[in-house]
C-alpha cells in the first residue's frame, strides 16, 4: 500500500490488480485513469460489474455464457446441429466464432485434463457432453482443445468416449483442428515442435 | 458487438475497453474472467468504482490525489517545504515517490504544454504554482517534467516564470532532473537521442 495515495484509490487499485495481466503499477495507473475520467464512466463500469453475475450464467446445454437457460448460439435456428465443436473454455469458443469458419454448435469442457493441476474427467463437463450426444447425435465432433500436452490428452480422452457412438447408424466422425505453421509466420523463428508437427502433417499441394 | 455474447457481458467489455492499454479482445477476456470469479469480487470492484469520485478529489495545494482538502504529502509534517518538485501528472509523482529519493513537496501541472494538442499555459495549474511560490517560496524548484519535446518546453516555460522569484532575498534555485543512460541499459540498443544527451551531459568521473 502506497501511503501517499487516498485509501479509496488504493482499494480500487488492489482489486484491479487481481485481474489477469494487470500488475500492481498498472492497477494504480488504471485507477488514476478512471478517477481522471468523468464520474459517469466509473458509475457505469461499477453498475456493469454489479449486474454481471445476476444476469449472466452458463448455457444449460453447451456451457457457453448465457443470459437465460440457453446461450445465443444454442438458441439460434441458423446453427447446424450436425457439427459439434468441443473447446476448453469460453475464450476459445469466442476465438473460433471470430474466425467465421464454423456454423455448428459448441460444447465447452470448462478446462482440460491435467494430472499436474489435479484436473480429472469429473471436473470437466464430459457427462453433459455424452448425454447430449446420446440424445441428439451430431454427424461430426470437432475436437478444438488446445495444441498442448493437456489439450492433446483431453482430445484423446474425448475420442475414447465417442469411439462407439453412432449417428443414424453410422459412426460419429471425430476430427481434430489442424496444427501447423501459423499464417504470416517466419519459419526461421518458429519453435521446433510446431515446425516438426507441420512437416509430419504435410498435405498434397494443390493449386 | 459480438452477437453470441450476453448483453451484460458485452456492456462490461465495452466499458473495460475504454481503459488505457485494454483492447477489444482483452476487454472481453477480462469480462469473462470477472464472471468466472466469485460474485463478491465483481461486487467489491463495482463498489470501489462507485465510491471513487465521491471520496477522492485533488489536493487544493498541489493537485495530487486527496481524500480531503489536502493530500497526504502536503499534510505530512515529515516533508521538507524547501524543495518543490514540479511534475506533469499524478503517475509521475507516484514514480518519484517510489524512488525514495525525494522528501519535499510536489506540484502537479496536470499536463504539459503542447501546441499540437492545443494545451497552453492556461490549461495547466501554473497560476496556482505561482501563487503558492509567492506565498511560501521554496529554496529549490525541481523541474521533473518528462524528457520529451513537450516536457522540455514546459520546463523552459516554468523556468521563465520563476526567473525573478526570491526566497529569503536569494533567487530560487531551479533545477532539472538529469537525463542520460538508464541503469542497467546496454549502450548498443539505446536510442541515439538519449545517448547523445548522456554524452553532452557528461560529468567528471569520481571514485
Amino acid at each position: 500500500v502506497d501511503p501517499t495515495l487516498p485509501i479509496a484509490l488504493e482499494r480500487l487499485a488492489r482489486l484491479l490488480g487481481r485481474l489477469p495481466g494487470v500488475g500492481e503499477r498498472s492497477a494504480q495507473r488504471l485507477a488514476v485513469h478512471v478517477l481522471g475520467q468523468d464520474q459517469d464512466y466509473a458509475r457505469a463500469l461499477g453498475e456493469a460489474l454489479n449486474a454481471l453475475h445476476d444476469s449472466v450464467g452458463f448455457c444449460r446445454q453447451c456451457y457457453h455464457l448465457a443470459e437465460g437457460e440457453l446461450c445465443r448460439i444454442c438458441q439460434s435456428p441458423a446453427r447446424d446441429p450436425r457439427q459439434l465443436c468441443v473447446v476448453e473454455d469460453v475464450p476459445d469458443l469466442m476465438a473460433i466464432e471470430r474466425s467465421g469458419e464454423f456454423r455448428g454448435l459448441y460444447h465447452v469442457l470448462r478446462g482440460a485434463l491435467s494430472p499436474l493441476k489435479g484436473i480429472g474427467p469429473r471436473d470437466l463437463t464430459l457427462d453433459d457432453l455424452l448425454r447430449r450426444i446420446d440424445a441428439e447425435p451430431p454427424e461430426e465432433v470437432i475436437l478444438a482443445t488446445s495444441i498442448s500436452v493437456e489439450g492433446e490428452a483431453t482430445a484423446s480422452y474425448v475420442l475414447g468416449l465417442l469411439r462407439h457412438k453412432l449417428a443414424d447408424g453410422k459412426p460419429i466422425r471425430v476430427t481434430r483442428i489442424a496444427s501447423g505453421v501459423p499464417q504470416g509466420s517466419d519459419l526461421e523463428y518458429l519453435d521446433q515442435a510446431t515446425l516438426g508437427r507441420a512437416l509430419r502433417a504435410r498435405l498434397p499441394f494443390q493449386r
